[in-house]
């Protein structure tokens, strides 16, 4: 018999959702599709997740594992300004891996209204990419590269609408907004809060 | 017998959808669930809308009506600046109705992958926008506010993407992102865009 960590079984049925989601919509993501797309029986998948909820919500977080793995892997020692564009470009969809994280979050976002236990994951979302911003922002301010009459809060608010705004252009329309242009929009945006040098 | 004007009809089915999706997602906005919502026979129904696709297209149709309607009643006399602020007001989500509009296009966004049909849908919605970001920077660049060496046609996408990051924070995470700093935020956008006075 074949032991499999229970935490690897768990990804692997993470990742089942996510492919029904992207097929079939939420509405799609019912614990027998899923428990079929993983190519397990109904009871092997409740040994994992007890319910749906439990289930989607453990598929959700792992978009944000996803992004968190992608900010460690970056290079710290790079200059503040390039770091910064980094970071951002890490939770943008700027490839297809990225691409289907984001169109993932925006399933989660459109049926939260709905859907018990998501907003409470969204909060989380919310509060980690908030969070993540405010960093950024600080950082330009540490490095002395920030206009000094900017409200920091209000930037780091207006950041983070930019580029969930970006996020779902990238997404939803690529041909209008591929991701060259989404970066360039980006450098620009920084460019502006930081002092003309 | 009661004679009920056909366009009267379809607009009350759409917005018998809008409930049904606000309370159960678009995943409950089935032909039957919206039909019994309007206290609507199935057949009657289809004599107003020949499909689902048909259905949930004009109730997204009508959030963009009811958006050009709010545009349509500004007042264009009032000064560019003003005029501008008002006009992006108006597609935010900063009172229930337009909230519930916010939510539903949301809803339709989310879901979009996997409902044919919606993506054209979803694109009209967003060349709509556009279009109408172009005129406001345009009207902008025509009072003389805008800063010279600005790139319209990226400030154009900027603002767009701005809004629409808003509009998603503003409907999701009310407690974040209430009303009042929607607007300071907007300001401070367009104060930035417009040249030192």
């Amino acid at each position: 018999m074949v032991v499999v960590d229970p935490d690897v079984r768990r990804r692997e049925l993470a990742e089942a959702v996510w492919r029904v989601v992207l097929r079939d919509g939420l509405i799609g993501a019912s614990v027998r599709n899923v428990a079929r797309e993983a190519g397990l029986s109904m009871g092997s998948l409740r040994h994992y997740f007890g319910s749906q909820a439990e289930l989607l919500s453990f598929s959700l977080r792992l978009v944000g594992e996803r992004t968190t793995a992608r900010l460690r892997a970056l290079d710290v020692t790079a200059p503040p300004r390039e770091l910064i564009e980094q970071v951002v470009h890490a939770v943008l969809p700027l490839d297809e891996e990225t691409r289907r994280e984001t169109q993932i979050w925006l399933a989660f976002l459109g049926a939260e209204l709905t859907t018990r236990g998501l907003s409470k994951l969204n909060d989380e979302v919310y509060d980690g990419l908030r969070h993540l911003f405010g960093l950024v922002i600080q950082a330009l301010v540490e490095a002395n590269l920030v206009r000094p009459e900017l409200d920091l809060e209000q930037e780091t608010q207006r950041l983070h609408a930019l580029v969930d705004g970006l996020a779902v252009h990238a997404v939803t329309r690529p041909d209008r907004m591929p991701a060259d242009q989404v970066k360039a929009l980006l450098a620009h945006h920084l460019e502006e809060l930081c002092e003309p040098t």
